[in-house]
């Protein structure tokens, strides 16, 4: 444990300008086993000292924020893999390692775990905040890909969510209920994870649209066509003018979307002609598609870099993510709407969609040293949840609700919903000391 | 509603003798809408009186019975498709519709609900038992295919759980944690579905093995290859002379796997070659395949009608089924030890399992009128719980806890997970009149 100033500085403030820290943690303490953690949480609860639970602290909704300070509860050191077993293909790890880390030591065994989120996630962060990515449209989220949970609740009591069986029908879904808690109800200890084996083969394809909507219906009629993409992502034509800024590229700067392909040789083959013909049939044009694993890595790449390019083409700013989704019929209607807005704000906005789950991030740059620029940031953000929200969307698909998104919930999911999450946290954290201040928004009551 | 003696007895009464009727309800309420289940709930809560929700009563486990007798509520007048929309491939349904009439409403548009438990079973039951099936090997089970619920809790709240995206990390997972919730936190009144494209092609195939080992290791190569099989049906050699006797067949008599590949043609086919070689690698033999519709029909049907078929060998008598459901490496080790105490046992019993989950049921059948007959099925039943959960598994894959599974959950989760579920219980139904004598055992205390 630390009392260092600059230590608890770090853990207390958040990467975004935009989420106020108002307060640090007074100590952060590093166990190394569930006992450590369960002596801290009893004792934390004895004395009603507010905890908070702390990962990679790559989410970007204040999720690590300390408002009202107390012990920050640093998972790193706890980052064993367990116990790996090949022919169920599952894994038990602890919550600390991070995901990109665990992948390296699967590879050898032809077997990965398929969530991508931004590099430094952890295995138990992703959990806390029911983390996807870009292959959640053919994997499913993290809700899908956990087989058991150890956690010690706000209690102090130890649980085990499950067997180690791939499905059961044994009680309440405690496991599902912690996933997407972010350490309300108690900090996770233990994960035992599903893998899936490591695709023979990849196609990466890439075409261009005149319009988001065009690009949309591709990705609906690729759905619906029952074709199991890995990936189909959507990037606009500002963000593809960032990727060219970035990566001195000249791709087309028109809305474009990016499949990938897995299976056997001749399954992502006919994948992609089939996809291809359902592009040629929306006013798709340059259907280009590669298969060299180089070629493949440096696609992916400027995908995976999409928010990099941005800070390139205004450097020194910082990023407001917007995260709403919505039901893939709503998805260009949503994204247009507010483009619209978007294109005639004076900052500097992109949009990248996972387009087959209907999510869509816009990328909001504004230098945070500008107050008018951070205000005109969450205006646009505000707009956009208010629209996926009108749509029967989310608030957040995938980011978590955090100290951010507390305030679109009781639109989103009703007042008896929060009334009902509340009542659960107080049966499991009765002294309200888990991540207190996040999720629930304050003014709900029991 | 009525208080018919008969319609109470009916709705009172298990179909299996093993769960004992202690009581019957005292009335049987059939409400039309939300508002009617919210109006009998606040009654009921008001005046603590218990209730038992009831939909197609196929459980096998003693859900549906009404121990503390009260107000037994059948969903069967709430059936209604409420909006289907096929660009988002979503329907919400009320919970009162069977899976097989959705289906039918749904293979006109090209799509259909993934999970076929036995008939007669409604989506909202289907919810309140967390369900599987063959198919879930593919698509999984109720878990991963809601969307949305909206339910009314035992306090007289209504919830919905979410929006209709397809994903969301929008606050605690209540869909999740009403599914399998076995009707003891409220009434799910409206249920929104993921839906599936109809596969375009199927290929069924059959092979046999001269141990049970041999069939699972093929499950277990088959998983770990990445080949995404559709159903992988294992029957024993039991299982297979019933099917013979009762079909006038002339199959090998020996462990059997059963197949189904979809998608593509080319791709079904190519999954079909890869399996085949899986096969002969591992000592199976006579591997055929179908894909002419009436003969796949026939195949599929000889599965369906697993159970139909033990009773043609036992005529009057009732089948115990098992429910177990371990790691993959474990399923052949789990099912051998098992099948050696059926072999030995005085009982006729059979085994089927959904191999590539891990879940088997051995099917018990037993004279209802003969006492000892029935001990000897539940001693059977108990050695098989017990070795599942010796080898990480749990004592049920899909069929549910009711009062069946009850005494297995501490064993199997702890007694700290089932404190944190009666706490759950507690906060959503304070006045435990929701199914109450289910799920929980008695002995948790908070």
């Amino acid at each position: 444990m630390t009392l260092d100033y600059d230590e608890r500085y770090f853990h207390g403030n958040p990467q975004n300008s935009f989420h106020k820290a108002v307060n640090i943690p007074d100590v952060i303490v590093y166990p190394r086993s569930q006992d450590d953690v369960q002596k801290i949480i009893k004792t934390c609860n004895k004395f009603k000292i507010p905890i908070v639970p702390y990962g990679g602290a790559t989410s970007i909704e204040g999720h690590t924020l300390a408002p009202y300070g107390g012990v920050c509860i640093d998972l790193s050191l706890m980052k064993k893999i367990k116990a790996l077993h090949v022919r169920d293909m599952d894994v038990v790890v602890e919550p600390g390692i991070g995901w990109i880390e665990l992948n390296e030591y699967l590879k050898p065994y032809g077997l990965f775990f398929p969530l991508d989120p931004g590099p430094g996630a952890t295995i138990g962060g992703m959990c806390a905040t029911r983390c996807s990515g870009s292959l959640a449209v053919r994997y499913g989220t993290m809700r899908e890909n956990v087989i058991n949970l150890q956690v010690v609740l706000g209690n102090g009591d130890v649980i085990k969510t499950g067997s180690r069986a791939r499905k059961s029908a044994a009680g309440y879904d405690l496991a599902r209920l912690m996933i997407g808690s972010e350490g309300t109800l108690g900090v996770i200890t233990e994960v035992t994870l599903r893998l899936q084996k490591l695709p023979q083969h990849s196609v990466v394809a890439m075409c261009n649209f005149k319009t988001i909507k065009d690009a949309a219906d591709v990705a609906i009629a690729t759905m619906l066509s029952g074709i199991q993409v890995s990936r189909v992502e959507l990037l606009d034509e500002v963000q593809m003018k960032a990727i060219n800024v970035a990566n001195g590229k000249n791709l087309p700067e028109v809305p474009t979307l990016m499949f990938e392909f897995i299976g056997t040789e001749a399954y992502a083959r006919e994948q992609t002609q089939l996809v291809q013909k359902i592009v040629s049939e929306h006013n798709g044009s340059d259907f280009t598609f590669v298969e060299d694993p180089d070629a493949k890595m440096e696609l992916w790449k400027i995908r995976k870099e999409a928010l990099w390019a941005c800070f390139a083409m205004a450097p020194g700013f910082e990023a407001m993510t917007t995260d709403v989704c919505v039901p893939l019929s709503r998805l260009a209607e949503c994204i247009s709407k507010s483009k619209q807005l978007l294109d005639a704000s004076t900052l500097l906005c992109t949009v990248i969609a996972h387009a087959g789950d209907g999510n869509f991030h816009a990328l909001v740059l504004f230098d945070p040293s500008d107050e008018d620029q951070r205000q005109e940031a969450e205006r646009l953000n505000h707009f956009i949840v208010h629209t996926a929200l009108s749509m029967e969307g989310t608030c957040t698909g995938e980011h978590g609700v955090g100290t951010g998104k507390m305030k679109y919930l009781e639109q989103e999911l009703g007042i008896g919903s929060l009334r009902t999450m509340k009542r659960i946290k107080s049966a499991l954290d009765p002294n309200n000391i888990m991540n207190p201040g996040k999720l629930i928004p304050p003014h709900v009551c029991i």
